[in-house]
């Protein structure tokens, strides 16, 4: 069984970011932003309604104190208070799940958070000792430091494939600020590959491993909703 | 059966304010500041567990979004959207008893949010609105519009007596930006008068209803700490 | 003479907020968002080369501090802060200007900060005191308290026409928070009356009189781009 | 000729920090926080106004965008964005000194963009082209990256000396969160010394090289005041 995964409540004040409505029919797990890099109250209390309304399940999307850098600048905190960060921020949406009866799925750091995590132990730790205030399994990248220490932890990892951006041949991912229009067949195609077979092509040519626990898929690719829609289609039989 | 409650955790950053520290022994329930006036996660994790080590219980204290003017400006928002940052307050502060195995005891709105709640019935309603996610009563003042509208509603609502402020001939408090040292054993006096009697001195001399379901001190009034002291003591019989 | 003006630079972090690039050809004056409500240090930077680069002159734009909020909701601030935060924001963008060459042209407040002014001689006032400090006018709106204020300071006023707003009988603006498209040929037809006859027609049909020194367009009305240029087209004779 | 600086205005809100009062007649200029890490427009509006009063010279004191860790986090910042940082802190700082008839007199930055500074020439460059902008020189601390970018500079560098922190036998500081108390005689000693002979000593008793155009104190040492007294007697005979 695989879910779909999407960043999700990305806006803030009057700014919008990403085709939320659009998008929530094609997937089954929303990571919804809690105001450190994007969203406010407002946005969060949306979201989460919306993500209700599609029958949708919520976890927290929580980054580094950053809104001026959207989450993605590098940063310098304490552990204890990167895990006090954490805890507010899904605490925080906590609060609006529990307006709409609904309870915490998972937990998925954003941005350099995510990426920190994913080499440094430190870090990692931090965000665990958060997700297990909250009983909820850590979302990230096989194959990297956040997995292992998640994955030791008692809440547990999921493991994401990424189903619009490229592998490198050393199975490492290729990031990139602005998102490239990706062919939705293709996607579809490489989503289902790597659910059913673990495998992905690289952006060399090589069949690299992977492991897709859920498969994700992004809001600011240019054609993200045609994306997920095939996405989702192809991935039917196998949705949770 | 009567509480001592105080405002709390309302350092930020390297600033402190208050002797939390020097309060928590006299008091019994703890108004803890969300992040959107005072307080960060790093303050907010310490001062909730500085609350358990002495068996405090723990209330939120949301404010209006204005940390640059700690929460004491007035500001027009839609309902909405401050029923939604009042449950991003009260739930970010739920993240943190979670961890401590602690649950919200109240909520205490800060500064012009409390005084808004008071002459404002929307403003009351929106905070109520938040309350009933959380299943909380509200603390507030007698004799306001926020003692009608949370007192009608299911989740209840706690008054509060003032022990180092005073109350004009009308029963309306003199609201003072920097609190003035009362004699300690004065205060103690009026609090136990207060509680069992259910009347207070005005400045003026004249004999008013006060309604004590709790006794509030304040943290910035010069001798918080022997005050605090004095009122403990003194209220020590009628205290749950 | 006339001016066309545009608040710009309402940008923020990945958040983008209007067509500044479409629109820059088509004005001579740049309201320019200084960080309280709108933008950021490098939105700002690049806001203001790109107006060096159309030959527009440079206003600032401060706000309220009020980011969450899009400075639209109304606050309650001493004169003295309100003064500060002005010159903190005009001075900011100073900077920017001083780094291209430019110097500050005028000062035209966002949002609720206007509005207020507009009704509150208090706020017009903490408002001018900023502004006599760069010794630059205020733009605003004729038959408002504002306009009463800044034109008997030295550093003057500017009064500006909406050509992309309905008046009322009255001779008041209908603000609307989602700009509806104007038909362009008619605003074009609209501002040039205005600046020539000094009249404008209200939604019920009567003439008023209106100030037009400079003349107003939004960069969130949806054919934005399309009107300011058929705007620009018709007053060309009259551009300073 | 010989300065002393001191770190001035970095209370925020109702927060105090440091005896600015007490401390502004032993100082000659003044480093004034921008409201990044510490600082608002109100607190900066009174620290020029008090500065002015004392016949002190001011120069600006930016940080990086870190309010809720006092300037004190690493982060990563692109090159341009952290020069548009720099300018937007010391444009807002200029407005003051603009309301107060002063001229810009310096930069020194704060905490971590110090530090950073000290380490990386990209950083370094970075607030050196903010500087430019306002043509004046960036004060730091000898034997760093910094002192190469910035004394190869136009505006110019100014070296300071500490007299209120030890340092190693290899002539770095010893950079402490909380200052501890020192002995004002020593500490005005060690300046005179460093002022007058260019050396000083090591807390391995080591005699050490250092510059010292300006002396630096700090205004959280636990007896700051008693001991810039000191440093400003002893150092009087070579003051500018």
């Amino acid at each position: 069984m695989v879910a779909i995964n999407c960043d999700m409540g990305e806006a803030f004040s009057i700014y919008r970011c990403g085709d939320d409505e659009g998008l929530m029919p094609y997937i089954t797990l929303a990571n919804v932003a809690c105001g450190f890099h994007a969203s406010d109250p407002m946005v969060m209390a949306d979201t989460v309604a919306l993500a209700k309304q599609h029958g949708v399940r919520v976890g927290a999307h929580p980054s580094l104190p950053d809104r001026q850098g959207f989450g993605r600048r590098e940063m310098k905190m304490d552990r204890d208070e990167l895990t006090a960060c954490v805890i507010y921020q899904v605490g925080a949406l906590s609060g609006f799940l529990q307006a709409q009866g609904m309870a915490l799925n998972h937990i998925k750091p954003h941005g350099s958070l995510y990426g920190m995590a994913a080499r440094d132990e430190q870090v990692a730790e931090a965000v665990a000792d958060a997700a297990e205030v909250f009983g909820v399994p850590l979302m990230g990248m096989a194959g990297t430091v956040h997995e292992q220490v998640w994955g030791s932890r008692e809440a547990g990892f999921i493991a994401e494939y990424y189903a619009d951006l490229d592998y490198r041949d050393d199975g490492s991912l290729i990031i990139t600020r602005q998102h490239a229009a990706f062919d939705p067949a293709e996607s579809a195609k490489g989503a289902v590959r790597a659910v059913t077979e673990g495998v992905a092509t690289s952006v060399g040519g090589k069949e690299i491993p992977v492991r897709a626990d859920c498969v994700c898929v992004h809001s600011d690719t240019p054609n993200a909703v045609e994306l997920a829609k095939a996405v989702n289609e192809a991935l039917a039989p196998y949705l949770d």
